[in-house]
């Protein structure tokens, strides 16, 4: 069943706006993604008439709000079809995830000289946190590059698997050049645990984790049409037996004494403190928008506009594409002769149209294309192939004042 | 000038709801506060029509969502009287603001042997962060404990510095007594970095950062009437210079290659990945709220109703008020023999009361005073004398049941 894009437009406010006096294309999504009315009143119902805290509390809003909250743990698992609830833990965003993978699970055992393996495709959220380990404890960090067209086969992440490998670290698609890694078959090529940064992927694609054989799959709300500050990680349950805490606080301990401390079971070990409790419930809304669409429905319908965006900007013989991999999701970065990225986006601005431009927190990449900045064009399922044309069209108004 | 209670009331929708068939009275503020209509509001017009990523985007709801956002670090430093508005660093709540101190300054400096002197007063997000490094790298925790009503004299802190003493962590005010600490003269009287806990401290009373002198001060959003995952710490500008970066992610860094990284000036440097952001918006519309009631103003009221809930529960020769020191906020932890906390905590839930029973993540004070859990109620601005006689009424209810 294919995607009914006018419905899914009216349910979200903002794009009915205008931007500069004229209607807003939003095609920063890979930035963070605009929030449904579903999602905006589950947080306004939260906060006018069933908010608490949560957890020990034993009075009728704290049990409301614990309900609400929790149940949204069993709705991401469902979402990722994680094999059990409890290895769902919730966090701020990705970032908050990895690190916490970073602190709690490879910092303690990881010996100088021992190897992460992570590709040139990502994210500085799976970049910085290993660089840490490259900084304090002498990790050595190896990088395999993609294909010039921005594709990372599986086998070339294995490839570079050596004995002294204790993880390998991998986006499922790239946020620059909307790349998909078969993440899946590295899982299935080695024993190393596989941590797999899902910040843009789950938002485009059914991900299945039962199937996927990974280790550690984080989400990130905001760009999964949830709340700010919202998230999680799944942490395959041995992997969490092996983990320490990251963060220290309440929530997350069974006994406190002055010269000892018990630490709760997981998932809750590594929930510190009071947790984002209207975020994470949110979020829940956003996912089960999302669900009652259909992933895979909604894939279908962003490869649509890919395709779209691939043969409309393929016409513009003057703009650098960087990457067209196989497979590949909506995400389009590009450069354009004479133009800095940051112009072209200040220029479709005036038209109404939000890109980004600049490194995409995408550094190694972008230095793999040999460039410093992009202008990046990133769709999602409310998108139009009218709005494609509108970016083309820009663009070319763009190529018109520069060249 | 004294508060208008009812408007303040009407500011807030879910005290006008009705619990188990009564009227709500919501006493724990402790655990966290509830949220007046501009806070909704401010959340709602930003997803609604003010949103996309902050920072790095060049495109109108970037720059808009920027704008709004950075603004709150401004409202902040007015809040607390912070000497500079870029010694304010966003997070997520009181717990992430003193893991950051502990992951940041602390770990990377101290050695086995060097010491911690904390109260018994703490809550556990100011005592874990310490424990991790007493269990990771030998770090030893110093307590101080209260006089038996719960006060603590700056000068009893004082004494237990020695010339290992690397740091003094404190609250500001109790969560389970009320206990308001004079950390101004904690920090007068010595040259060790003090911590200070103001995730009570900075809903009750003025907190005037210019003039107290202390290094570190945290505070809660989602406990100032602000949203989930809001939140800050203020560090002084010579030890954020000291401090290596907590998270790693986007926005941290300036540069990252494949062996190098060059990280961001403060405070962005300690401010990984995308932001709570619209968390954030809501936290400086709970604080404008605050500020225009004036905080001096709020005080007095909560002293009103301290004075009126001392006085009446004085009048229950079978309940044991836990504490009781001058100047304390209007913070009762309270134990009825013959009745579990979580007994009463239910009861007067029956009758629409709020309250909290447990160890109120103090379980070192809760040691300290011979108990396992207690009854809370916390007051705050929103609350009235009269809520204070139900509150009253509810207890002799539970004692008639259980005597």
């Amino acid at each position: 069943m294919s995607l009914d894009v006018p419905a899914i437009r009216a349910d979200f406010p903002i794009l009915s706006r205008q931007v500069n006096d004229r209607p807003l294309v939003y095609l920063d999504n890979g930035a963070s993604a605009q929030k449904p009315r579903q999602v905006i009143e589950a947080i306004t119902r939260a906060y006018e008439g069933e908010y608490a805290n949560v957890h020990r509390g034993l009075h009728y809003l704290s049990n409301l709000a614990t309900d609400n909250y929790e149940r949204v743990r069993a709705i991401i698992a469902r979402f990722l079809n994680a094999p059990r609830e409890d290895e769902i833990i919730f966090t701020s965003g990705g970032t908050e995830g990895i690190n916490l993978v970073s602190y709690g699970w490879a910092a303690p055992q990881m010996q100088p000289g021992d190897e992460i393996v992570l590709s040139v495709l990502e994210h500085h959220a799976n970049i910085v946190p290993w660089h840490f380990l490259r900084e304090r404890q002498g990790v050595v960090l190896k990088w395999v590059e993609p294909e010039p067209d921005g594709s990372l086969p599986a086998q070339k992440m294995l490839d570079a698997v050596g004995p002294r490998t204790r993880l390998i670290a991998v986006t499922h698609m790239s946020n620059v050049t909307g790349t998909i890694v078969d993440v899946g078959a590295i899982a299935r090529g080695t024993d190393v645990p596989v941590l797999v940064d899902g910040s843009q992927g789950a938002v485009h694609m059914p991900v299945d984790l039962a199937a996927l054989g990974v280790d550690f799959y984080c989400i990130t709300g905001h760009k999964l049409y949830g709340p700010s500050g919202s998230g999680a990680i799944w942490i395959r349950a041995e992997r969490q037996a092996e983990m320490r805490p990251f963060m220290g606080g309440g929530d997350m301990i069974r006994t406190v004494a002055r010269d000892a401390i018990d630490y709760a079971d997981p998932p809750l070990r590594f929930e510190a403190g009071t947790p984002g409790i209207v975020n994470q419930i949110g979020l829940g809304a956003a996912l089960e928008y999302l669900m009652q669409l259909g992933m895979a429905d909604i894939a279908a319908h962003e490869r649509t506009l890919r395709d779209h965006a691939r043969t409309r900007l393929r016409e513009l013989n003057w703009l650098n594409v960087q990457g067209d991999a196989p497979g590949k999701g909506a995400i389009f970065s590009m450069t354009m002769q004479g133009a800095h990225a940051h112009d072209i986006s200040t220029i479709l601005d005036k038209q109404g149209i939000a890109i980004r431009a600049g490194s995409h927190c995408a550094m190694p990449l972008m230095e793999f294309y040999g460039i410093s900045a992009s202008a990046r064009a990133s769709f999602a399922m409310y998108n139009t192939t009218a709005e494609v044309d509108a970016l083309v069209e820009g663009l070319s108004f763009c190529r018109e004042l520069f060249a």
